[in-house]
């Protein structure tokens, strides 16, 4: 059985990137073009793409712009600056881990080509590998994932971790969208995900593009259609996992973690190895990004609340992995000694 | 020491009462002129006013526009048509009791008079006190909530609970104001409360007003922001507290009484007496009043979703009465043994 979305985040074509705006969604459907590096940038910054898995992949792509781009250099300088664009890029945003790990790959690959056409070539066929491989991991996840949906389950998720976020099905998106190609009758809570509102601007969106029942709740209402007994299982992404578990994801997934082991609901983690940052040993190492006041503020481009009210508007928080039922990853799912597990996964898999 | 808010949601002119339209807080500062009780009926369900006491002072003011309305019957029949409107106007929100205290209250004093114009006359004269008295209620909620905010304290709260919510100071809100007063260093942290965004739009406005600091956070934000430290209490309002101490409040509410304790905040409650339903024995008792589904759907007018997506909108959810660290009422604090403390209150104040 393969699985498919409806939804197509990003187009590669040769030396162009056309990505889905994802500012604009549900309401438009509008590619943007990149053309350059700095687009590319541009792009992850303002959230045009987002994901932990789409932001790599997006990262990669914008490595082969930037070898195009500077492609007429000596071989050692165009390493040199593609290393230099390779940091600015990782800069771009600081939580997902997903982003150094594909920037990471490509340079590492070309760390010892001595052509420039050799090294542009490697570039582009890494960036490609990074999106069809992350496809790959997407679908075994949903397979993997399958286990921990019941028949007719009701599933919670918050943001998105869909099409929109990864290179393929998505991740915990992915398993829902197996088990309801498998069991038909799965239905959804997405919660809405204040601020940026991905769970109601994106993950309804594409529940409804593939014909899966999708309600919306505000992230007010988590807690109480948990405690009314309304829900089965609750699926996040991740944006990175520390080795010892802990897990950093959209702000919100913490609350929901408690509340789901108050419930005695599992609490399930979708994320491809990518994501795993095994050099951080626990969730309060990793960096977790602050955002403008103005995506709390202001909602359409109207202010919410009074003038001179200050803003917290933390993007990420940290799960502790106690409150983490297992992690569905494209090997299976971890559970249990978390550290044990995550060290025996990565002696086994070579990542790249 | 007397406490006040610079915030006036409400004015009663003898037979026109002015209503401050909250649905268009923070940005326009607009009184409606209600007439009848039809237009009280409507102010009430539309949410121009809202939070439970401000709805039950509202309701009391309903009644003398009724009395006037009908004022020109024989004494039996006034009385009938009133107990009549009465039914009616408790029918517009479920779910906050202070509705039916207020409204009960008034047909229990003109029951019986014999007299049509000494009815209107009490009738007036209830609502005045029921007016009157809730403002004594919050400031002695105010002072003694005082003993459970630290010098320097940070507090987080939720939805609306000041000037805006009742006939003074606030119940959680006019803690806040009044430990303010003491010490001048309280921080608070507000809740955006979706979906009808009640901590964006009136409780920044209310803080900002009274010269208090305050930090918007979006919803997903409270969990993270007790995990690290950064609270040192929460309070919230209430609309119904059944006799065992279970408490029905704004949506949202239970999953910070959860957090809370997770993270070894205390919790509390702040409610005048009028606000307990001892008729109910506990919080699967009270009844959740579940709104339009356009109100977690749009915001500004504007959709926030994909079309075809479902809604569920419960307007209230149950805290248990466990994870509540303590109820602050105008006659004390309560703690420990809810259901023998609510019933000592009970047998010793008379309410009416």
């Amino acid at each position: 059985m393969e699985v498919k979305s409806k939804v197509t985040p990003l187009i590669w074509q040769e030396n162009l990137l056309l990505v889905l705006d994802q500012r604009i969604l549900p309401y438009e459907k509008k590619y943007l073009e990149l053309k350059s590096y700095k687009e590319v940038i541009f792009a992850i910054k303002e959230m045009v793409v987002r994901g932990a898995p789409l932001i790599g992949i997006t990262a990669a792509y914008g490595m082969v712009l930037a070898a195009n781009e500077v492609g007429t250099l000596h071989a050692t300088s165009l390493r040199e600056k593609l290393q230099s664009i390779g940091e600015e890029i990782k800069q771009s945003r600081p939580t997902a881990i997903n982003l150094n790990w594909a920037v990471d790959l490509i340079l590492n690959d070309i760390n010892s080509l001595q052509n420039t056409s050799e090294i542009i070539e490697a570039v582009k066929k890494r960036a490609v590998w990074i999106h069809e491989d992350d496809a790959n991991r997407c679908e075994k996840i949903g397979q993997h994932g399958l286990a921990i949906i019941p028949k007719s389950g009701r599933v919670l998720t918050i943001c998105n971790t869909g099409a929109l976020a990864t290179g393929g099905i998505g991740t915990a998106f992915g398993v829902i969208l197996t088990a309801h190609e498998k069991y038909k009758d799965i239905k959804v809570f997405a919660a809405e995900t204040r601020p940026r509102q991905q769970g109601a601007r994106l993950t309804t969106f594409e529940f409804i593009e593939n014909g899966i029942e999708c309600t919306l709740i505000s992230d007010t209402a988590c807690g109480h259609i948990m405690n009314t007994g309304e829900v089965d299982v609750v699926i996040t992404g991740a944006d990175r996992i520390a080795a010892n578990g802990d897990t950093a994801n959209k702000i919100g997934t913490y609350q929901l973690s408690v509340l789901a082991r108050e419930n005695k609901i599992p609490f399930y983690i979708a994320a491809p190895l990518s994501t795993f940052d095994i050099s951080i040993k626990s969730g309060s190492n990793i960096p977790i990004e602050e955002r403008s006041a103005e995506e709390v503020m202001k909602i359409n481009g109207k202010s919410i609340c009074a003038l001179g009210t200050k803003v917290r508007n933390p993007a990420f928080d940290v799960t502790s992995a106690k409150y983490i039922t297992g992690i569905i990853t494209e090997v299976g799912i971890l559970k249990g000694d978390y550290r044990n597990e995550i060290s025996k996964v990565f002696n086994r898999v070579l990542i790249a």
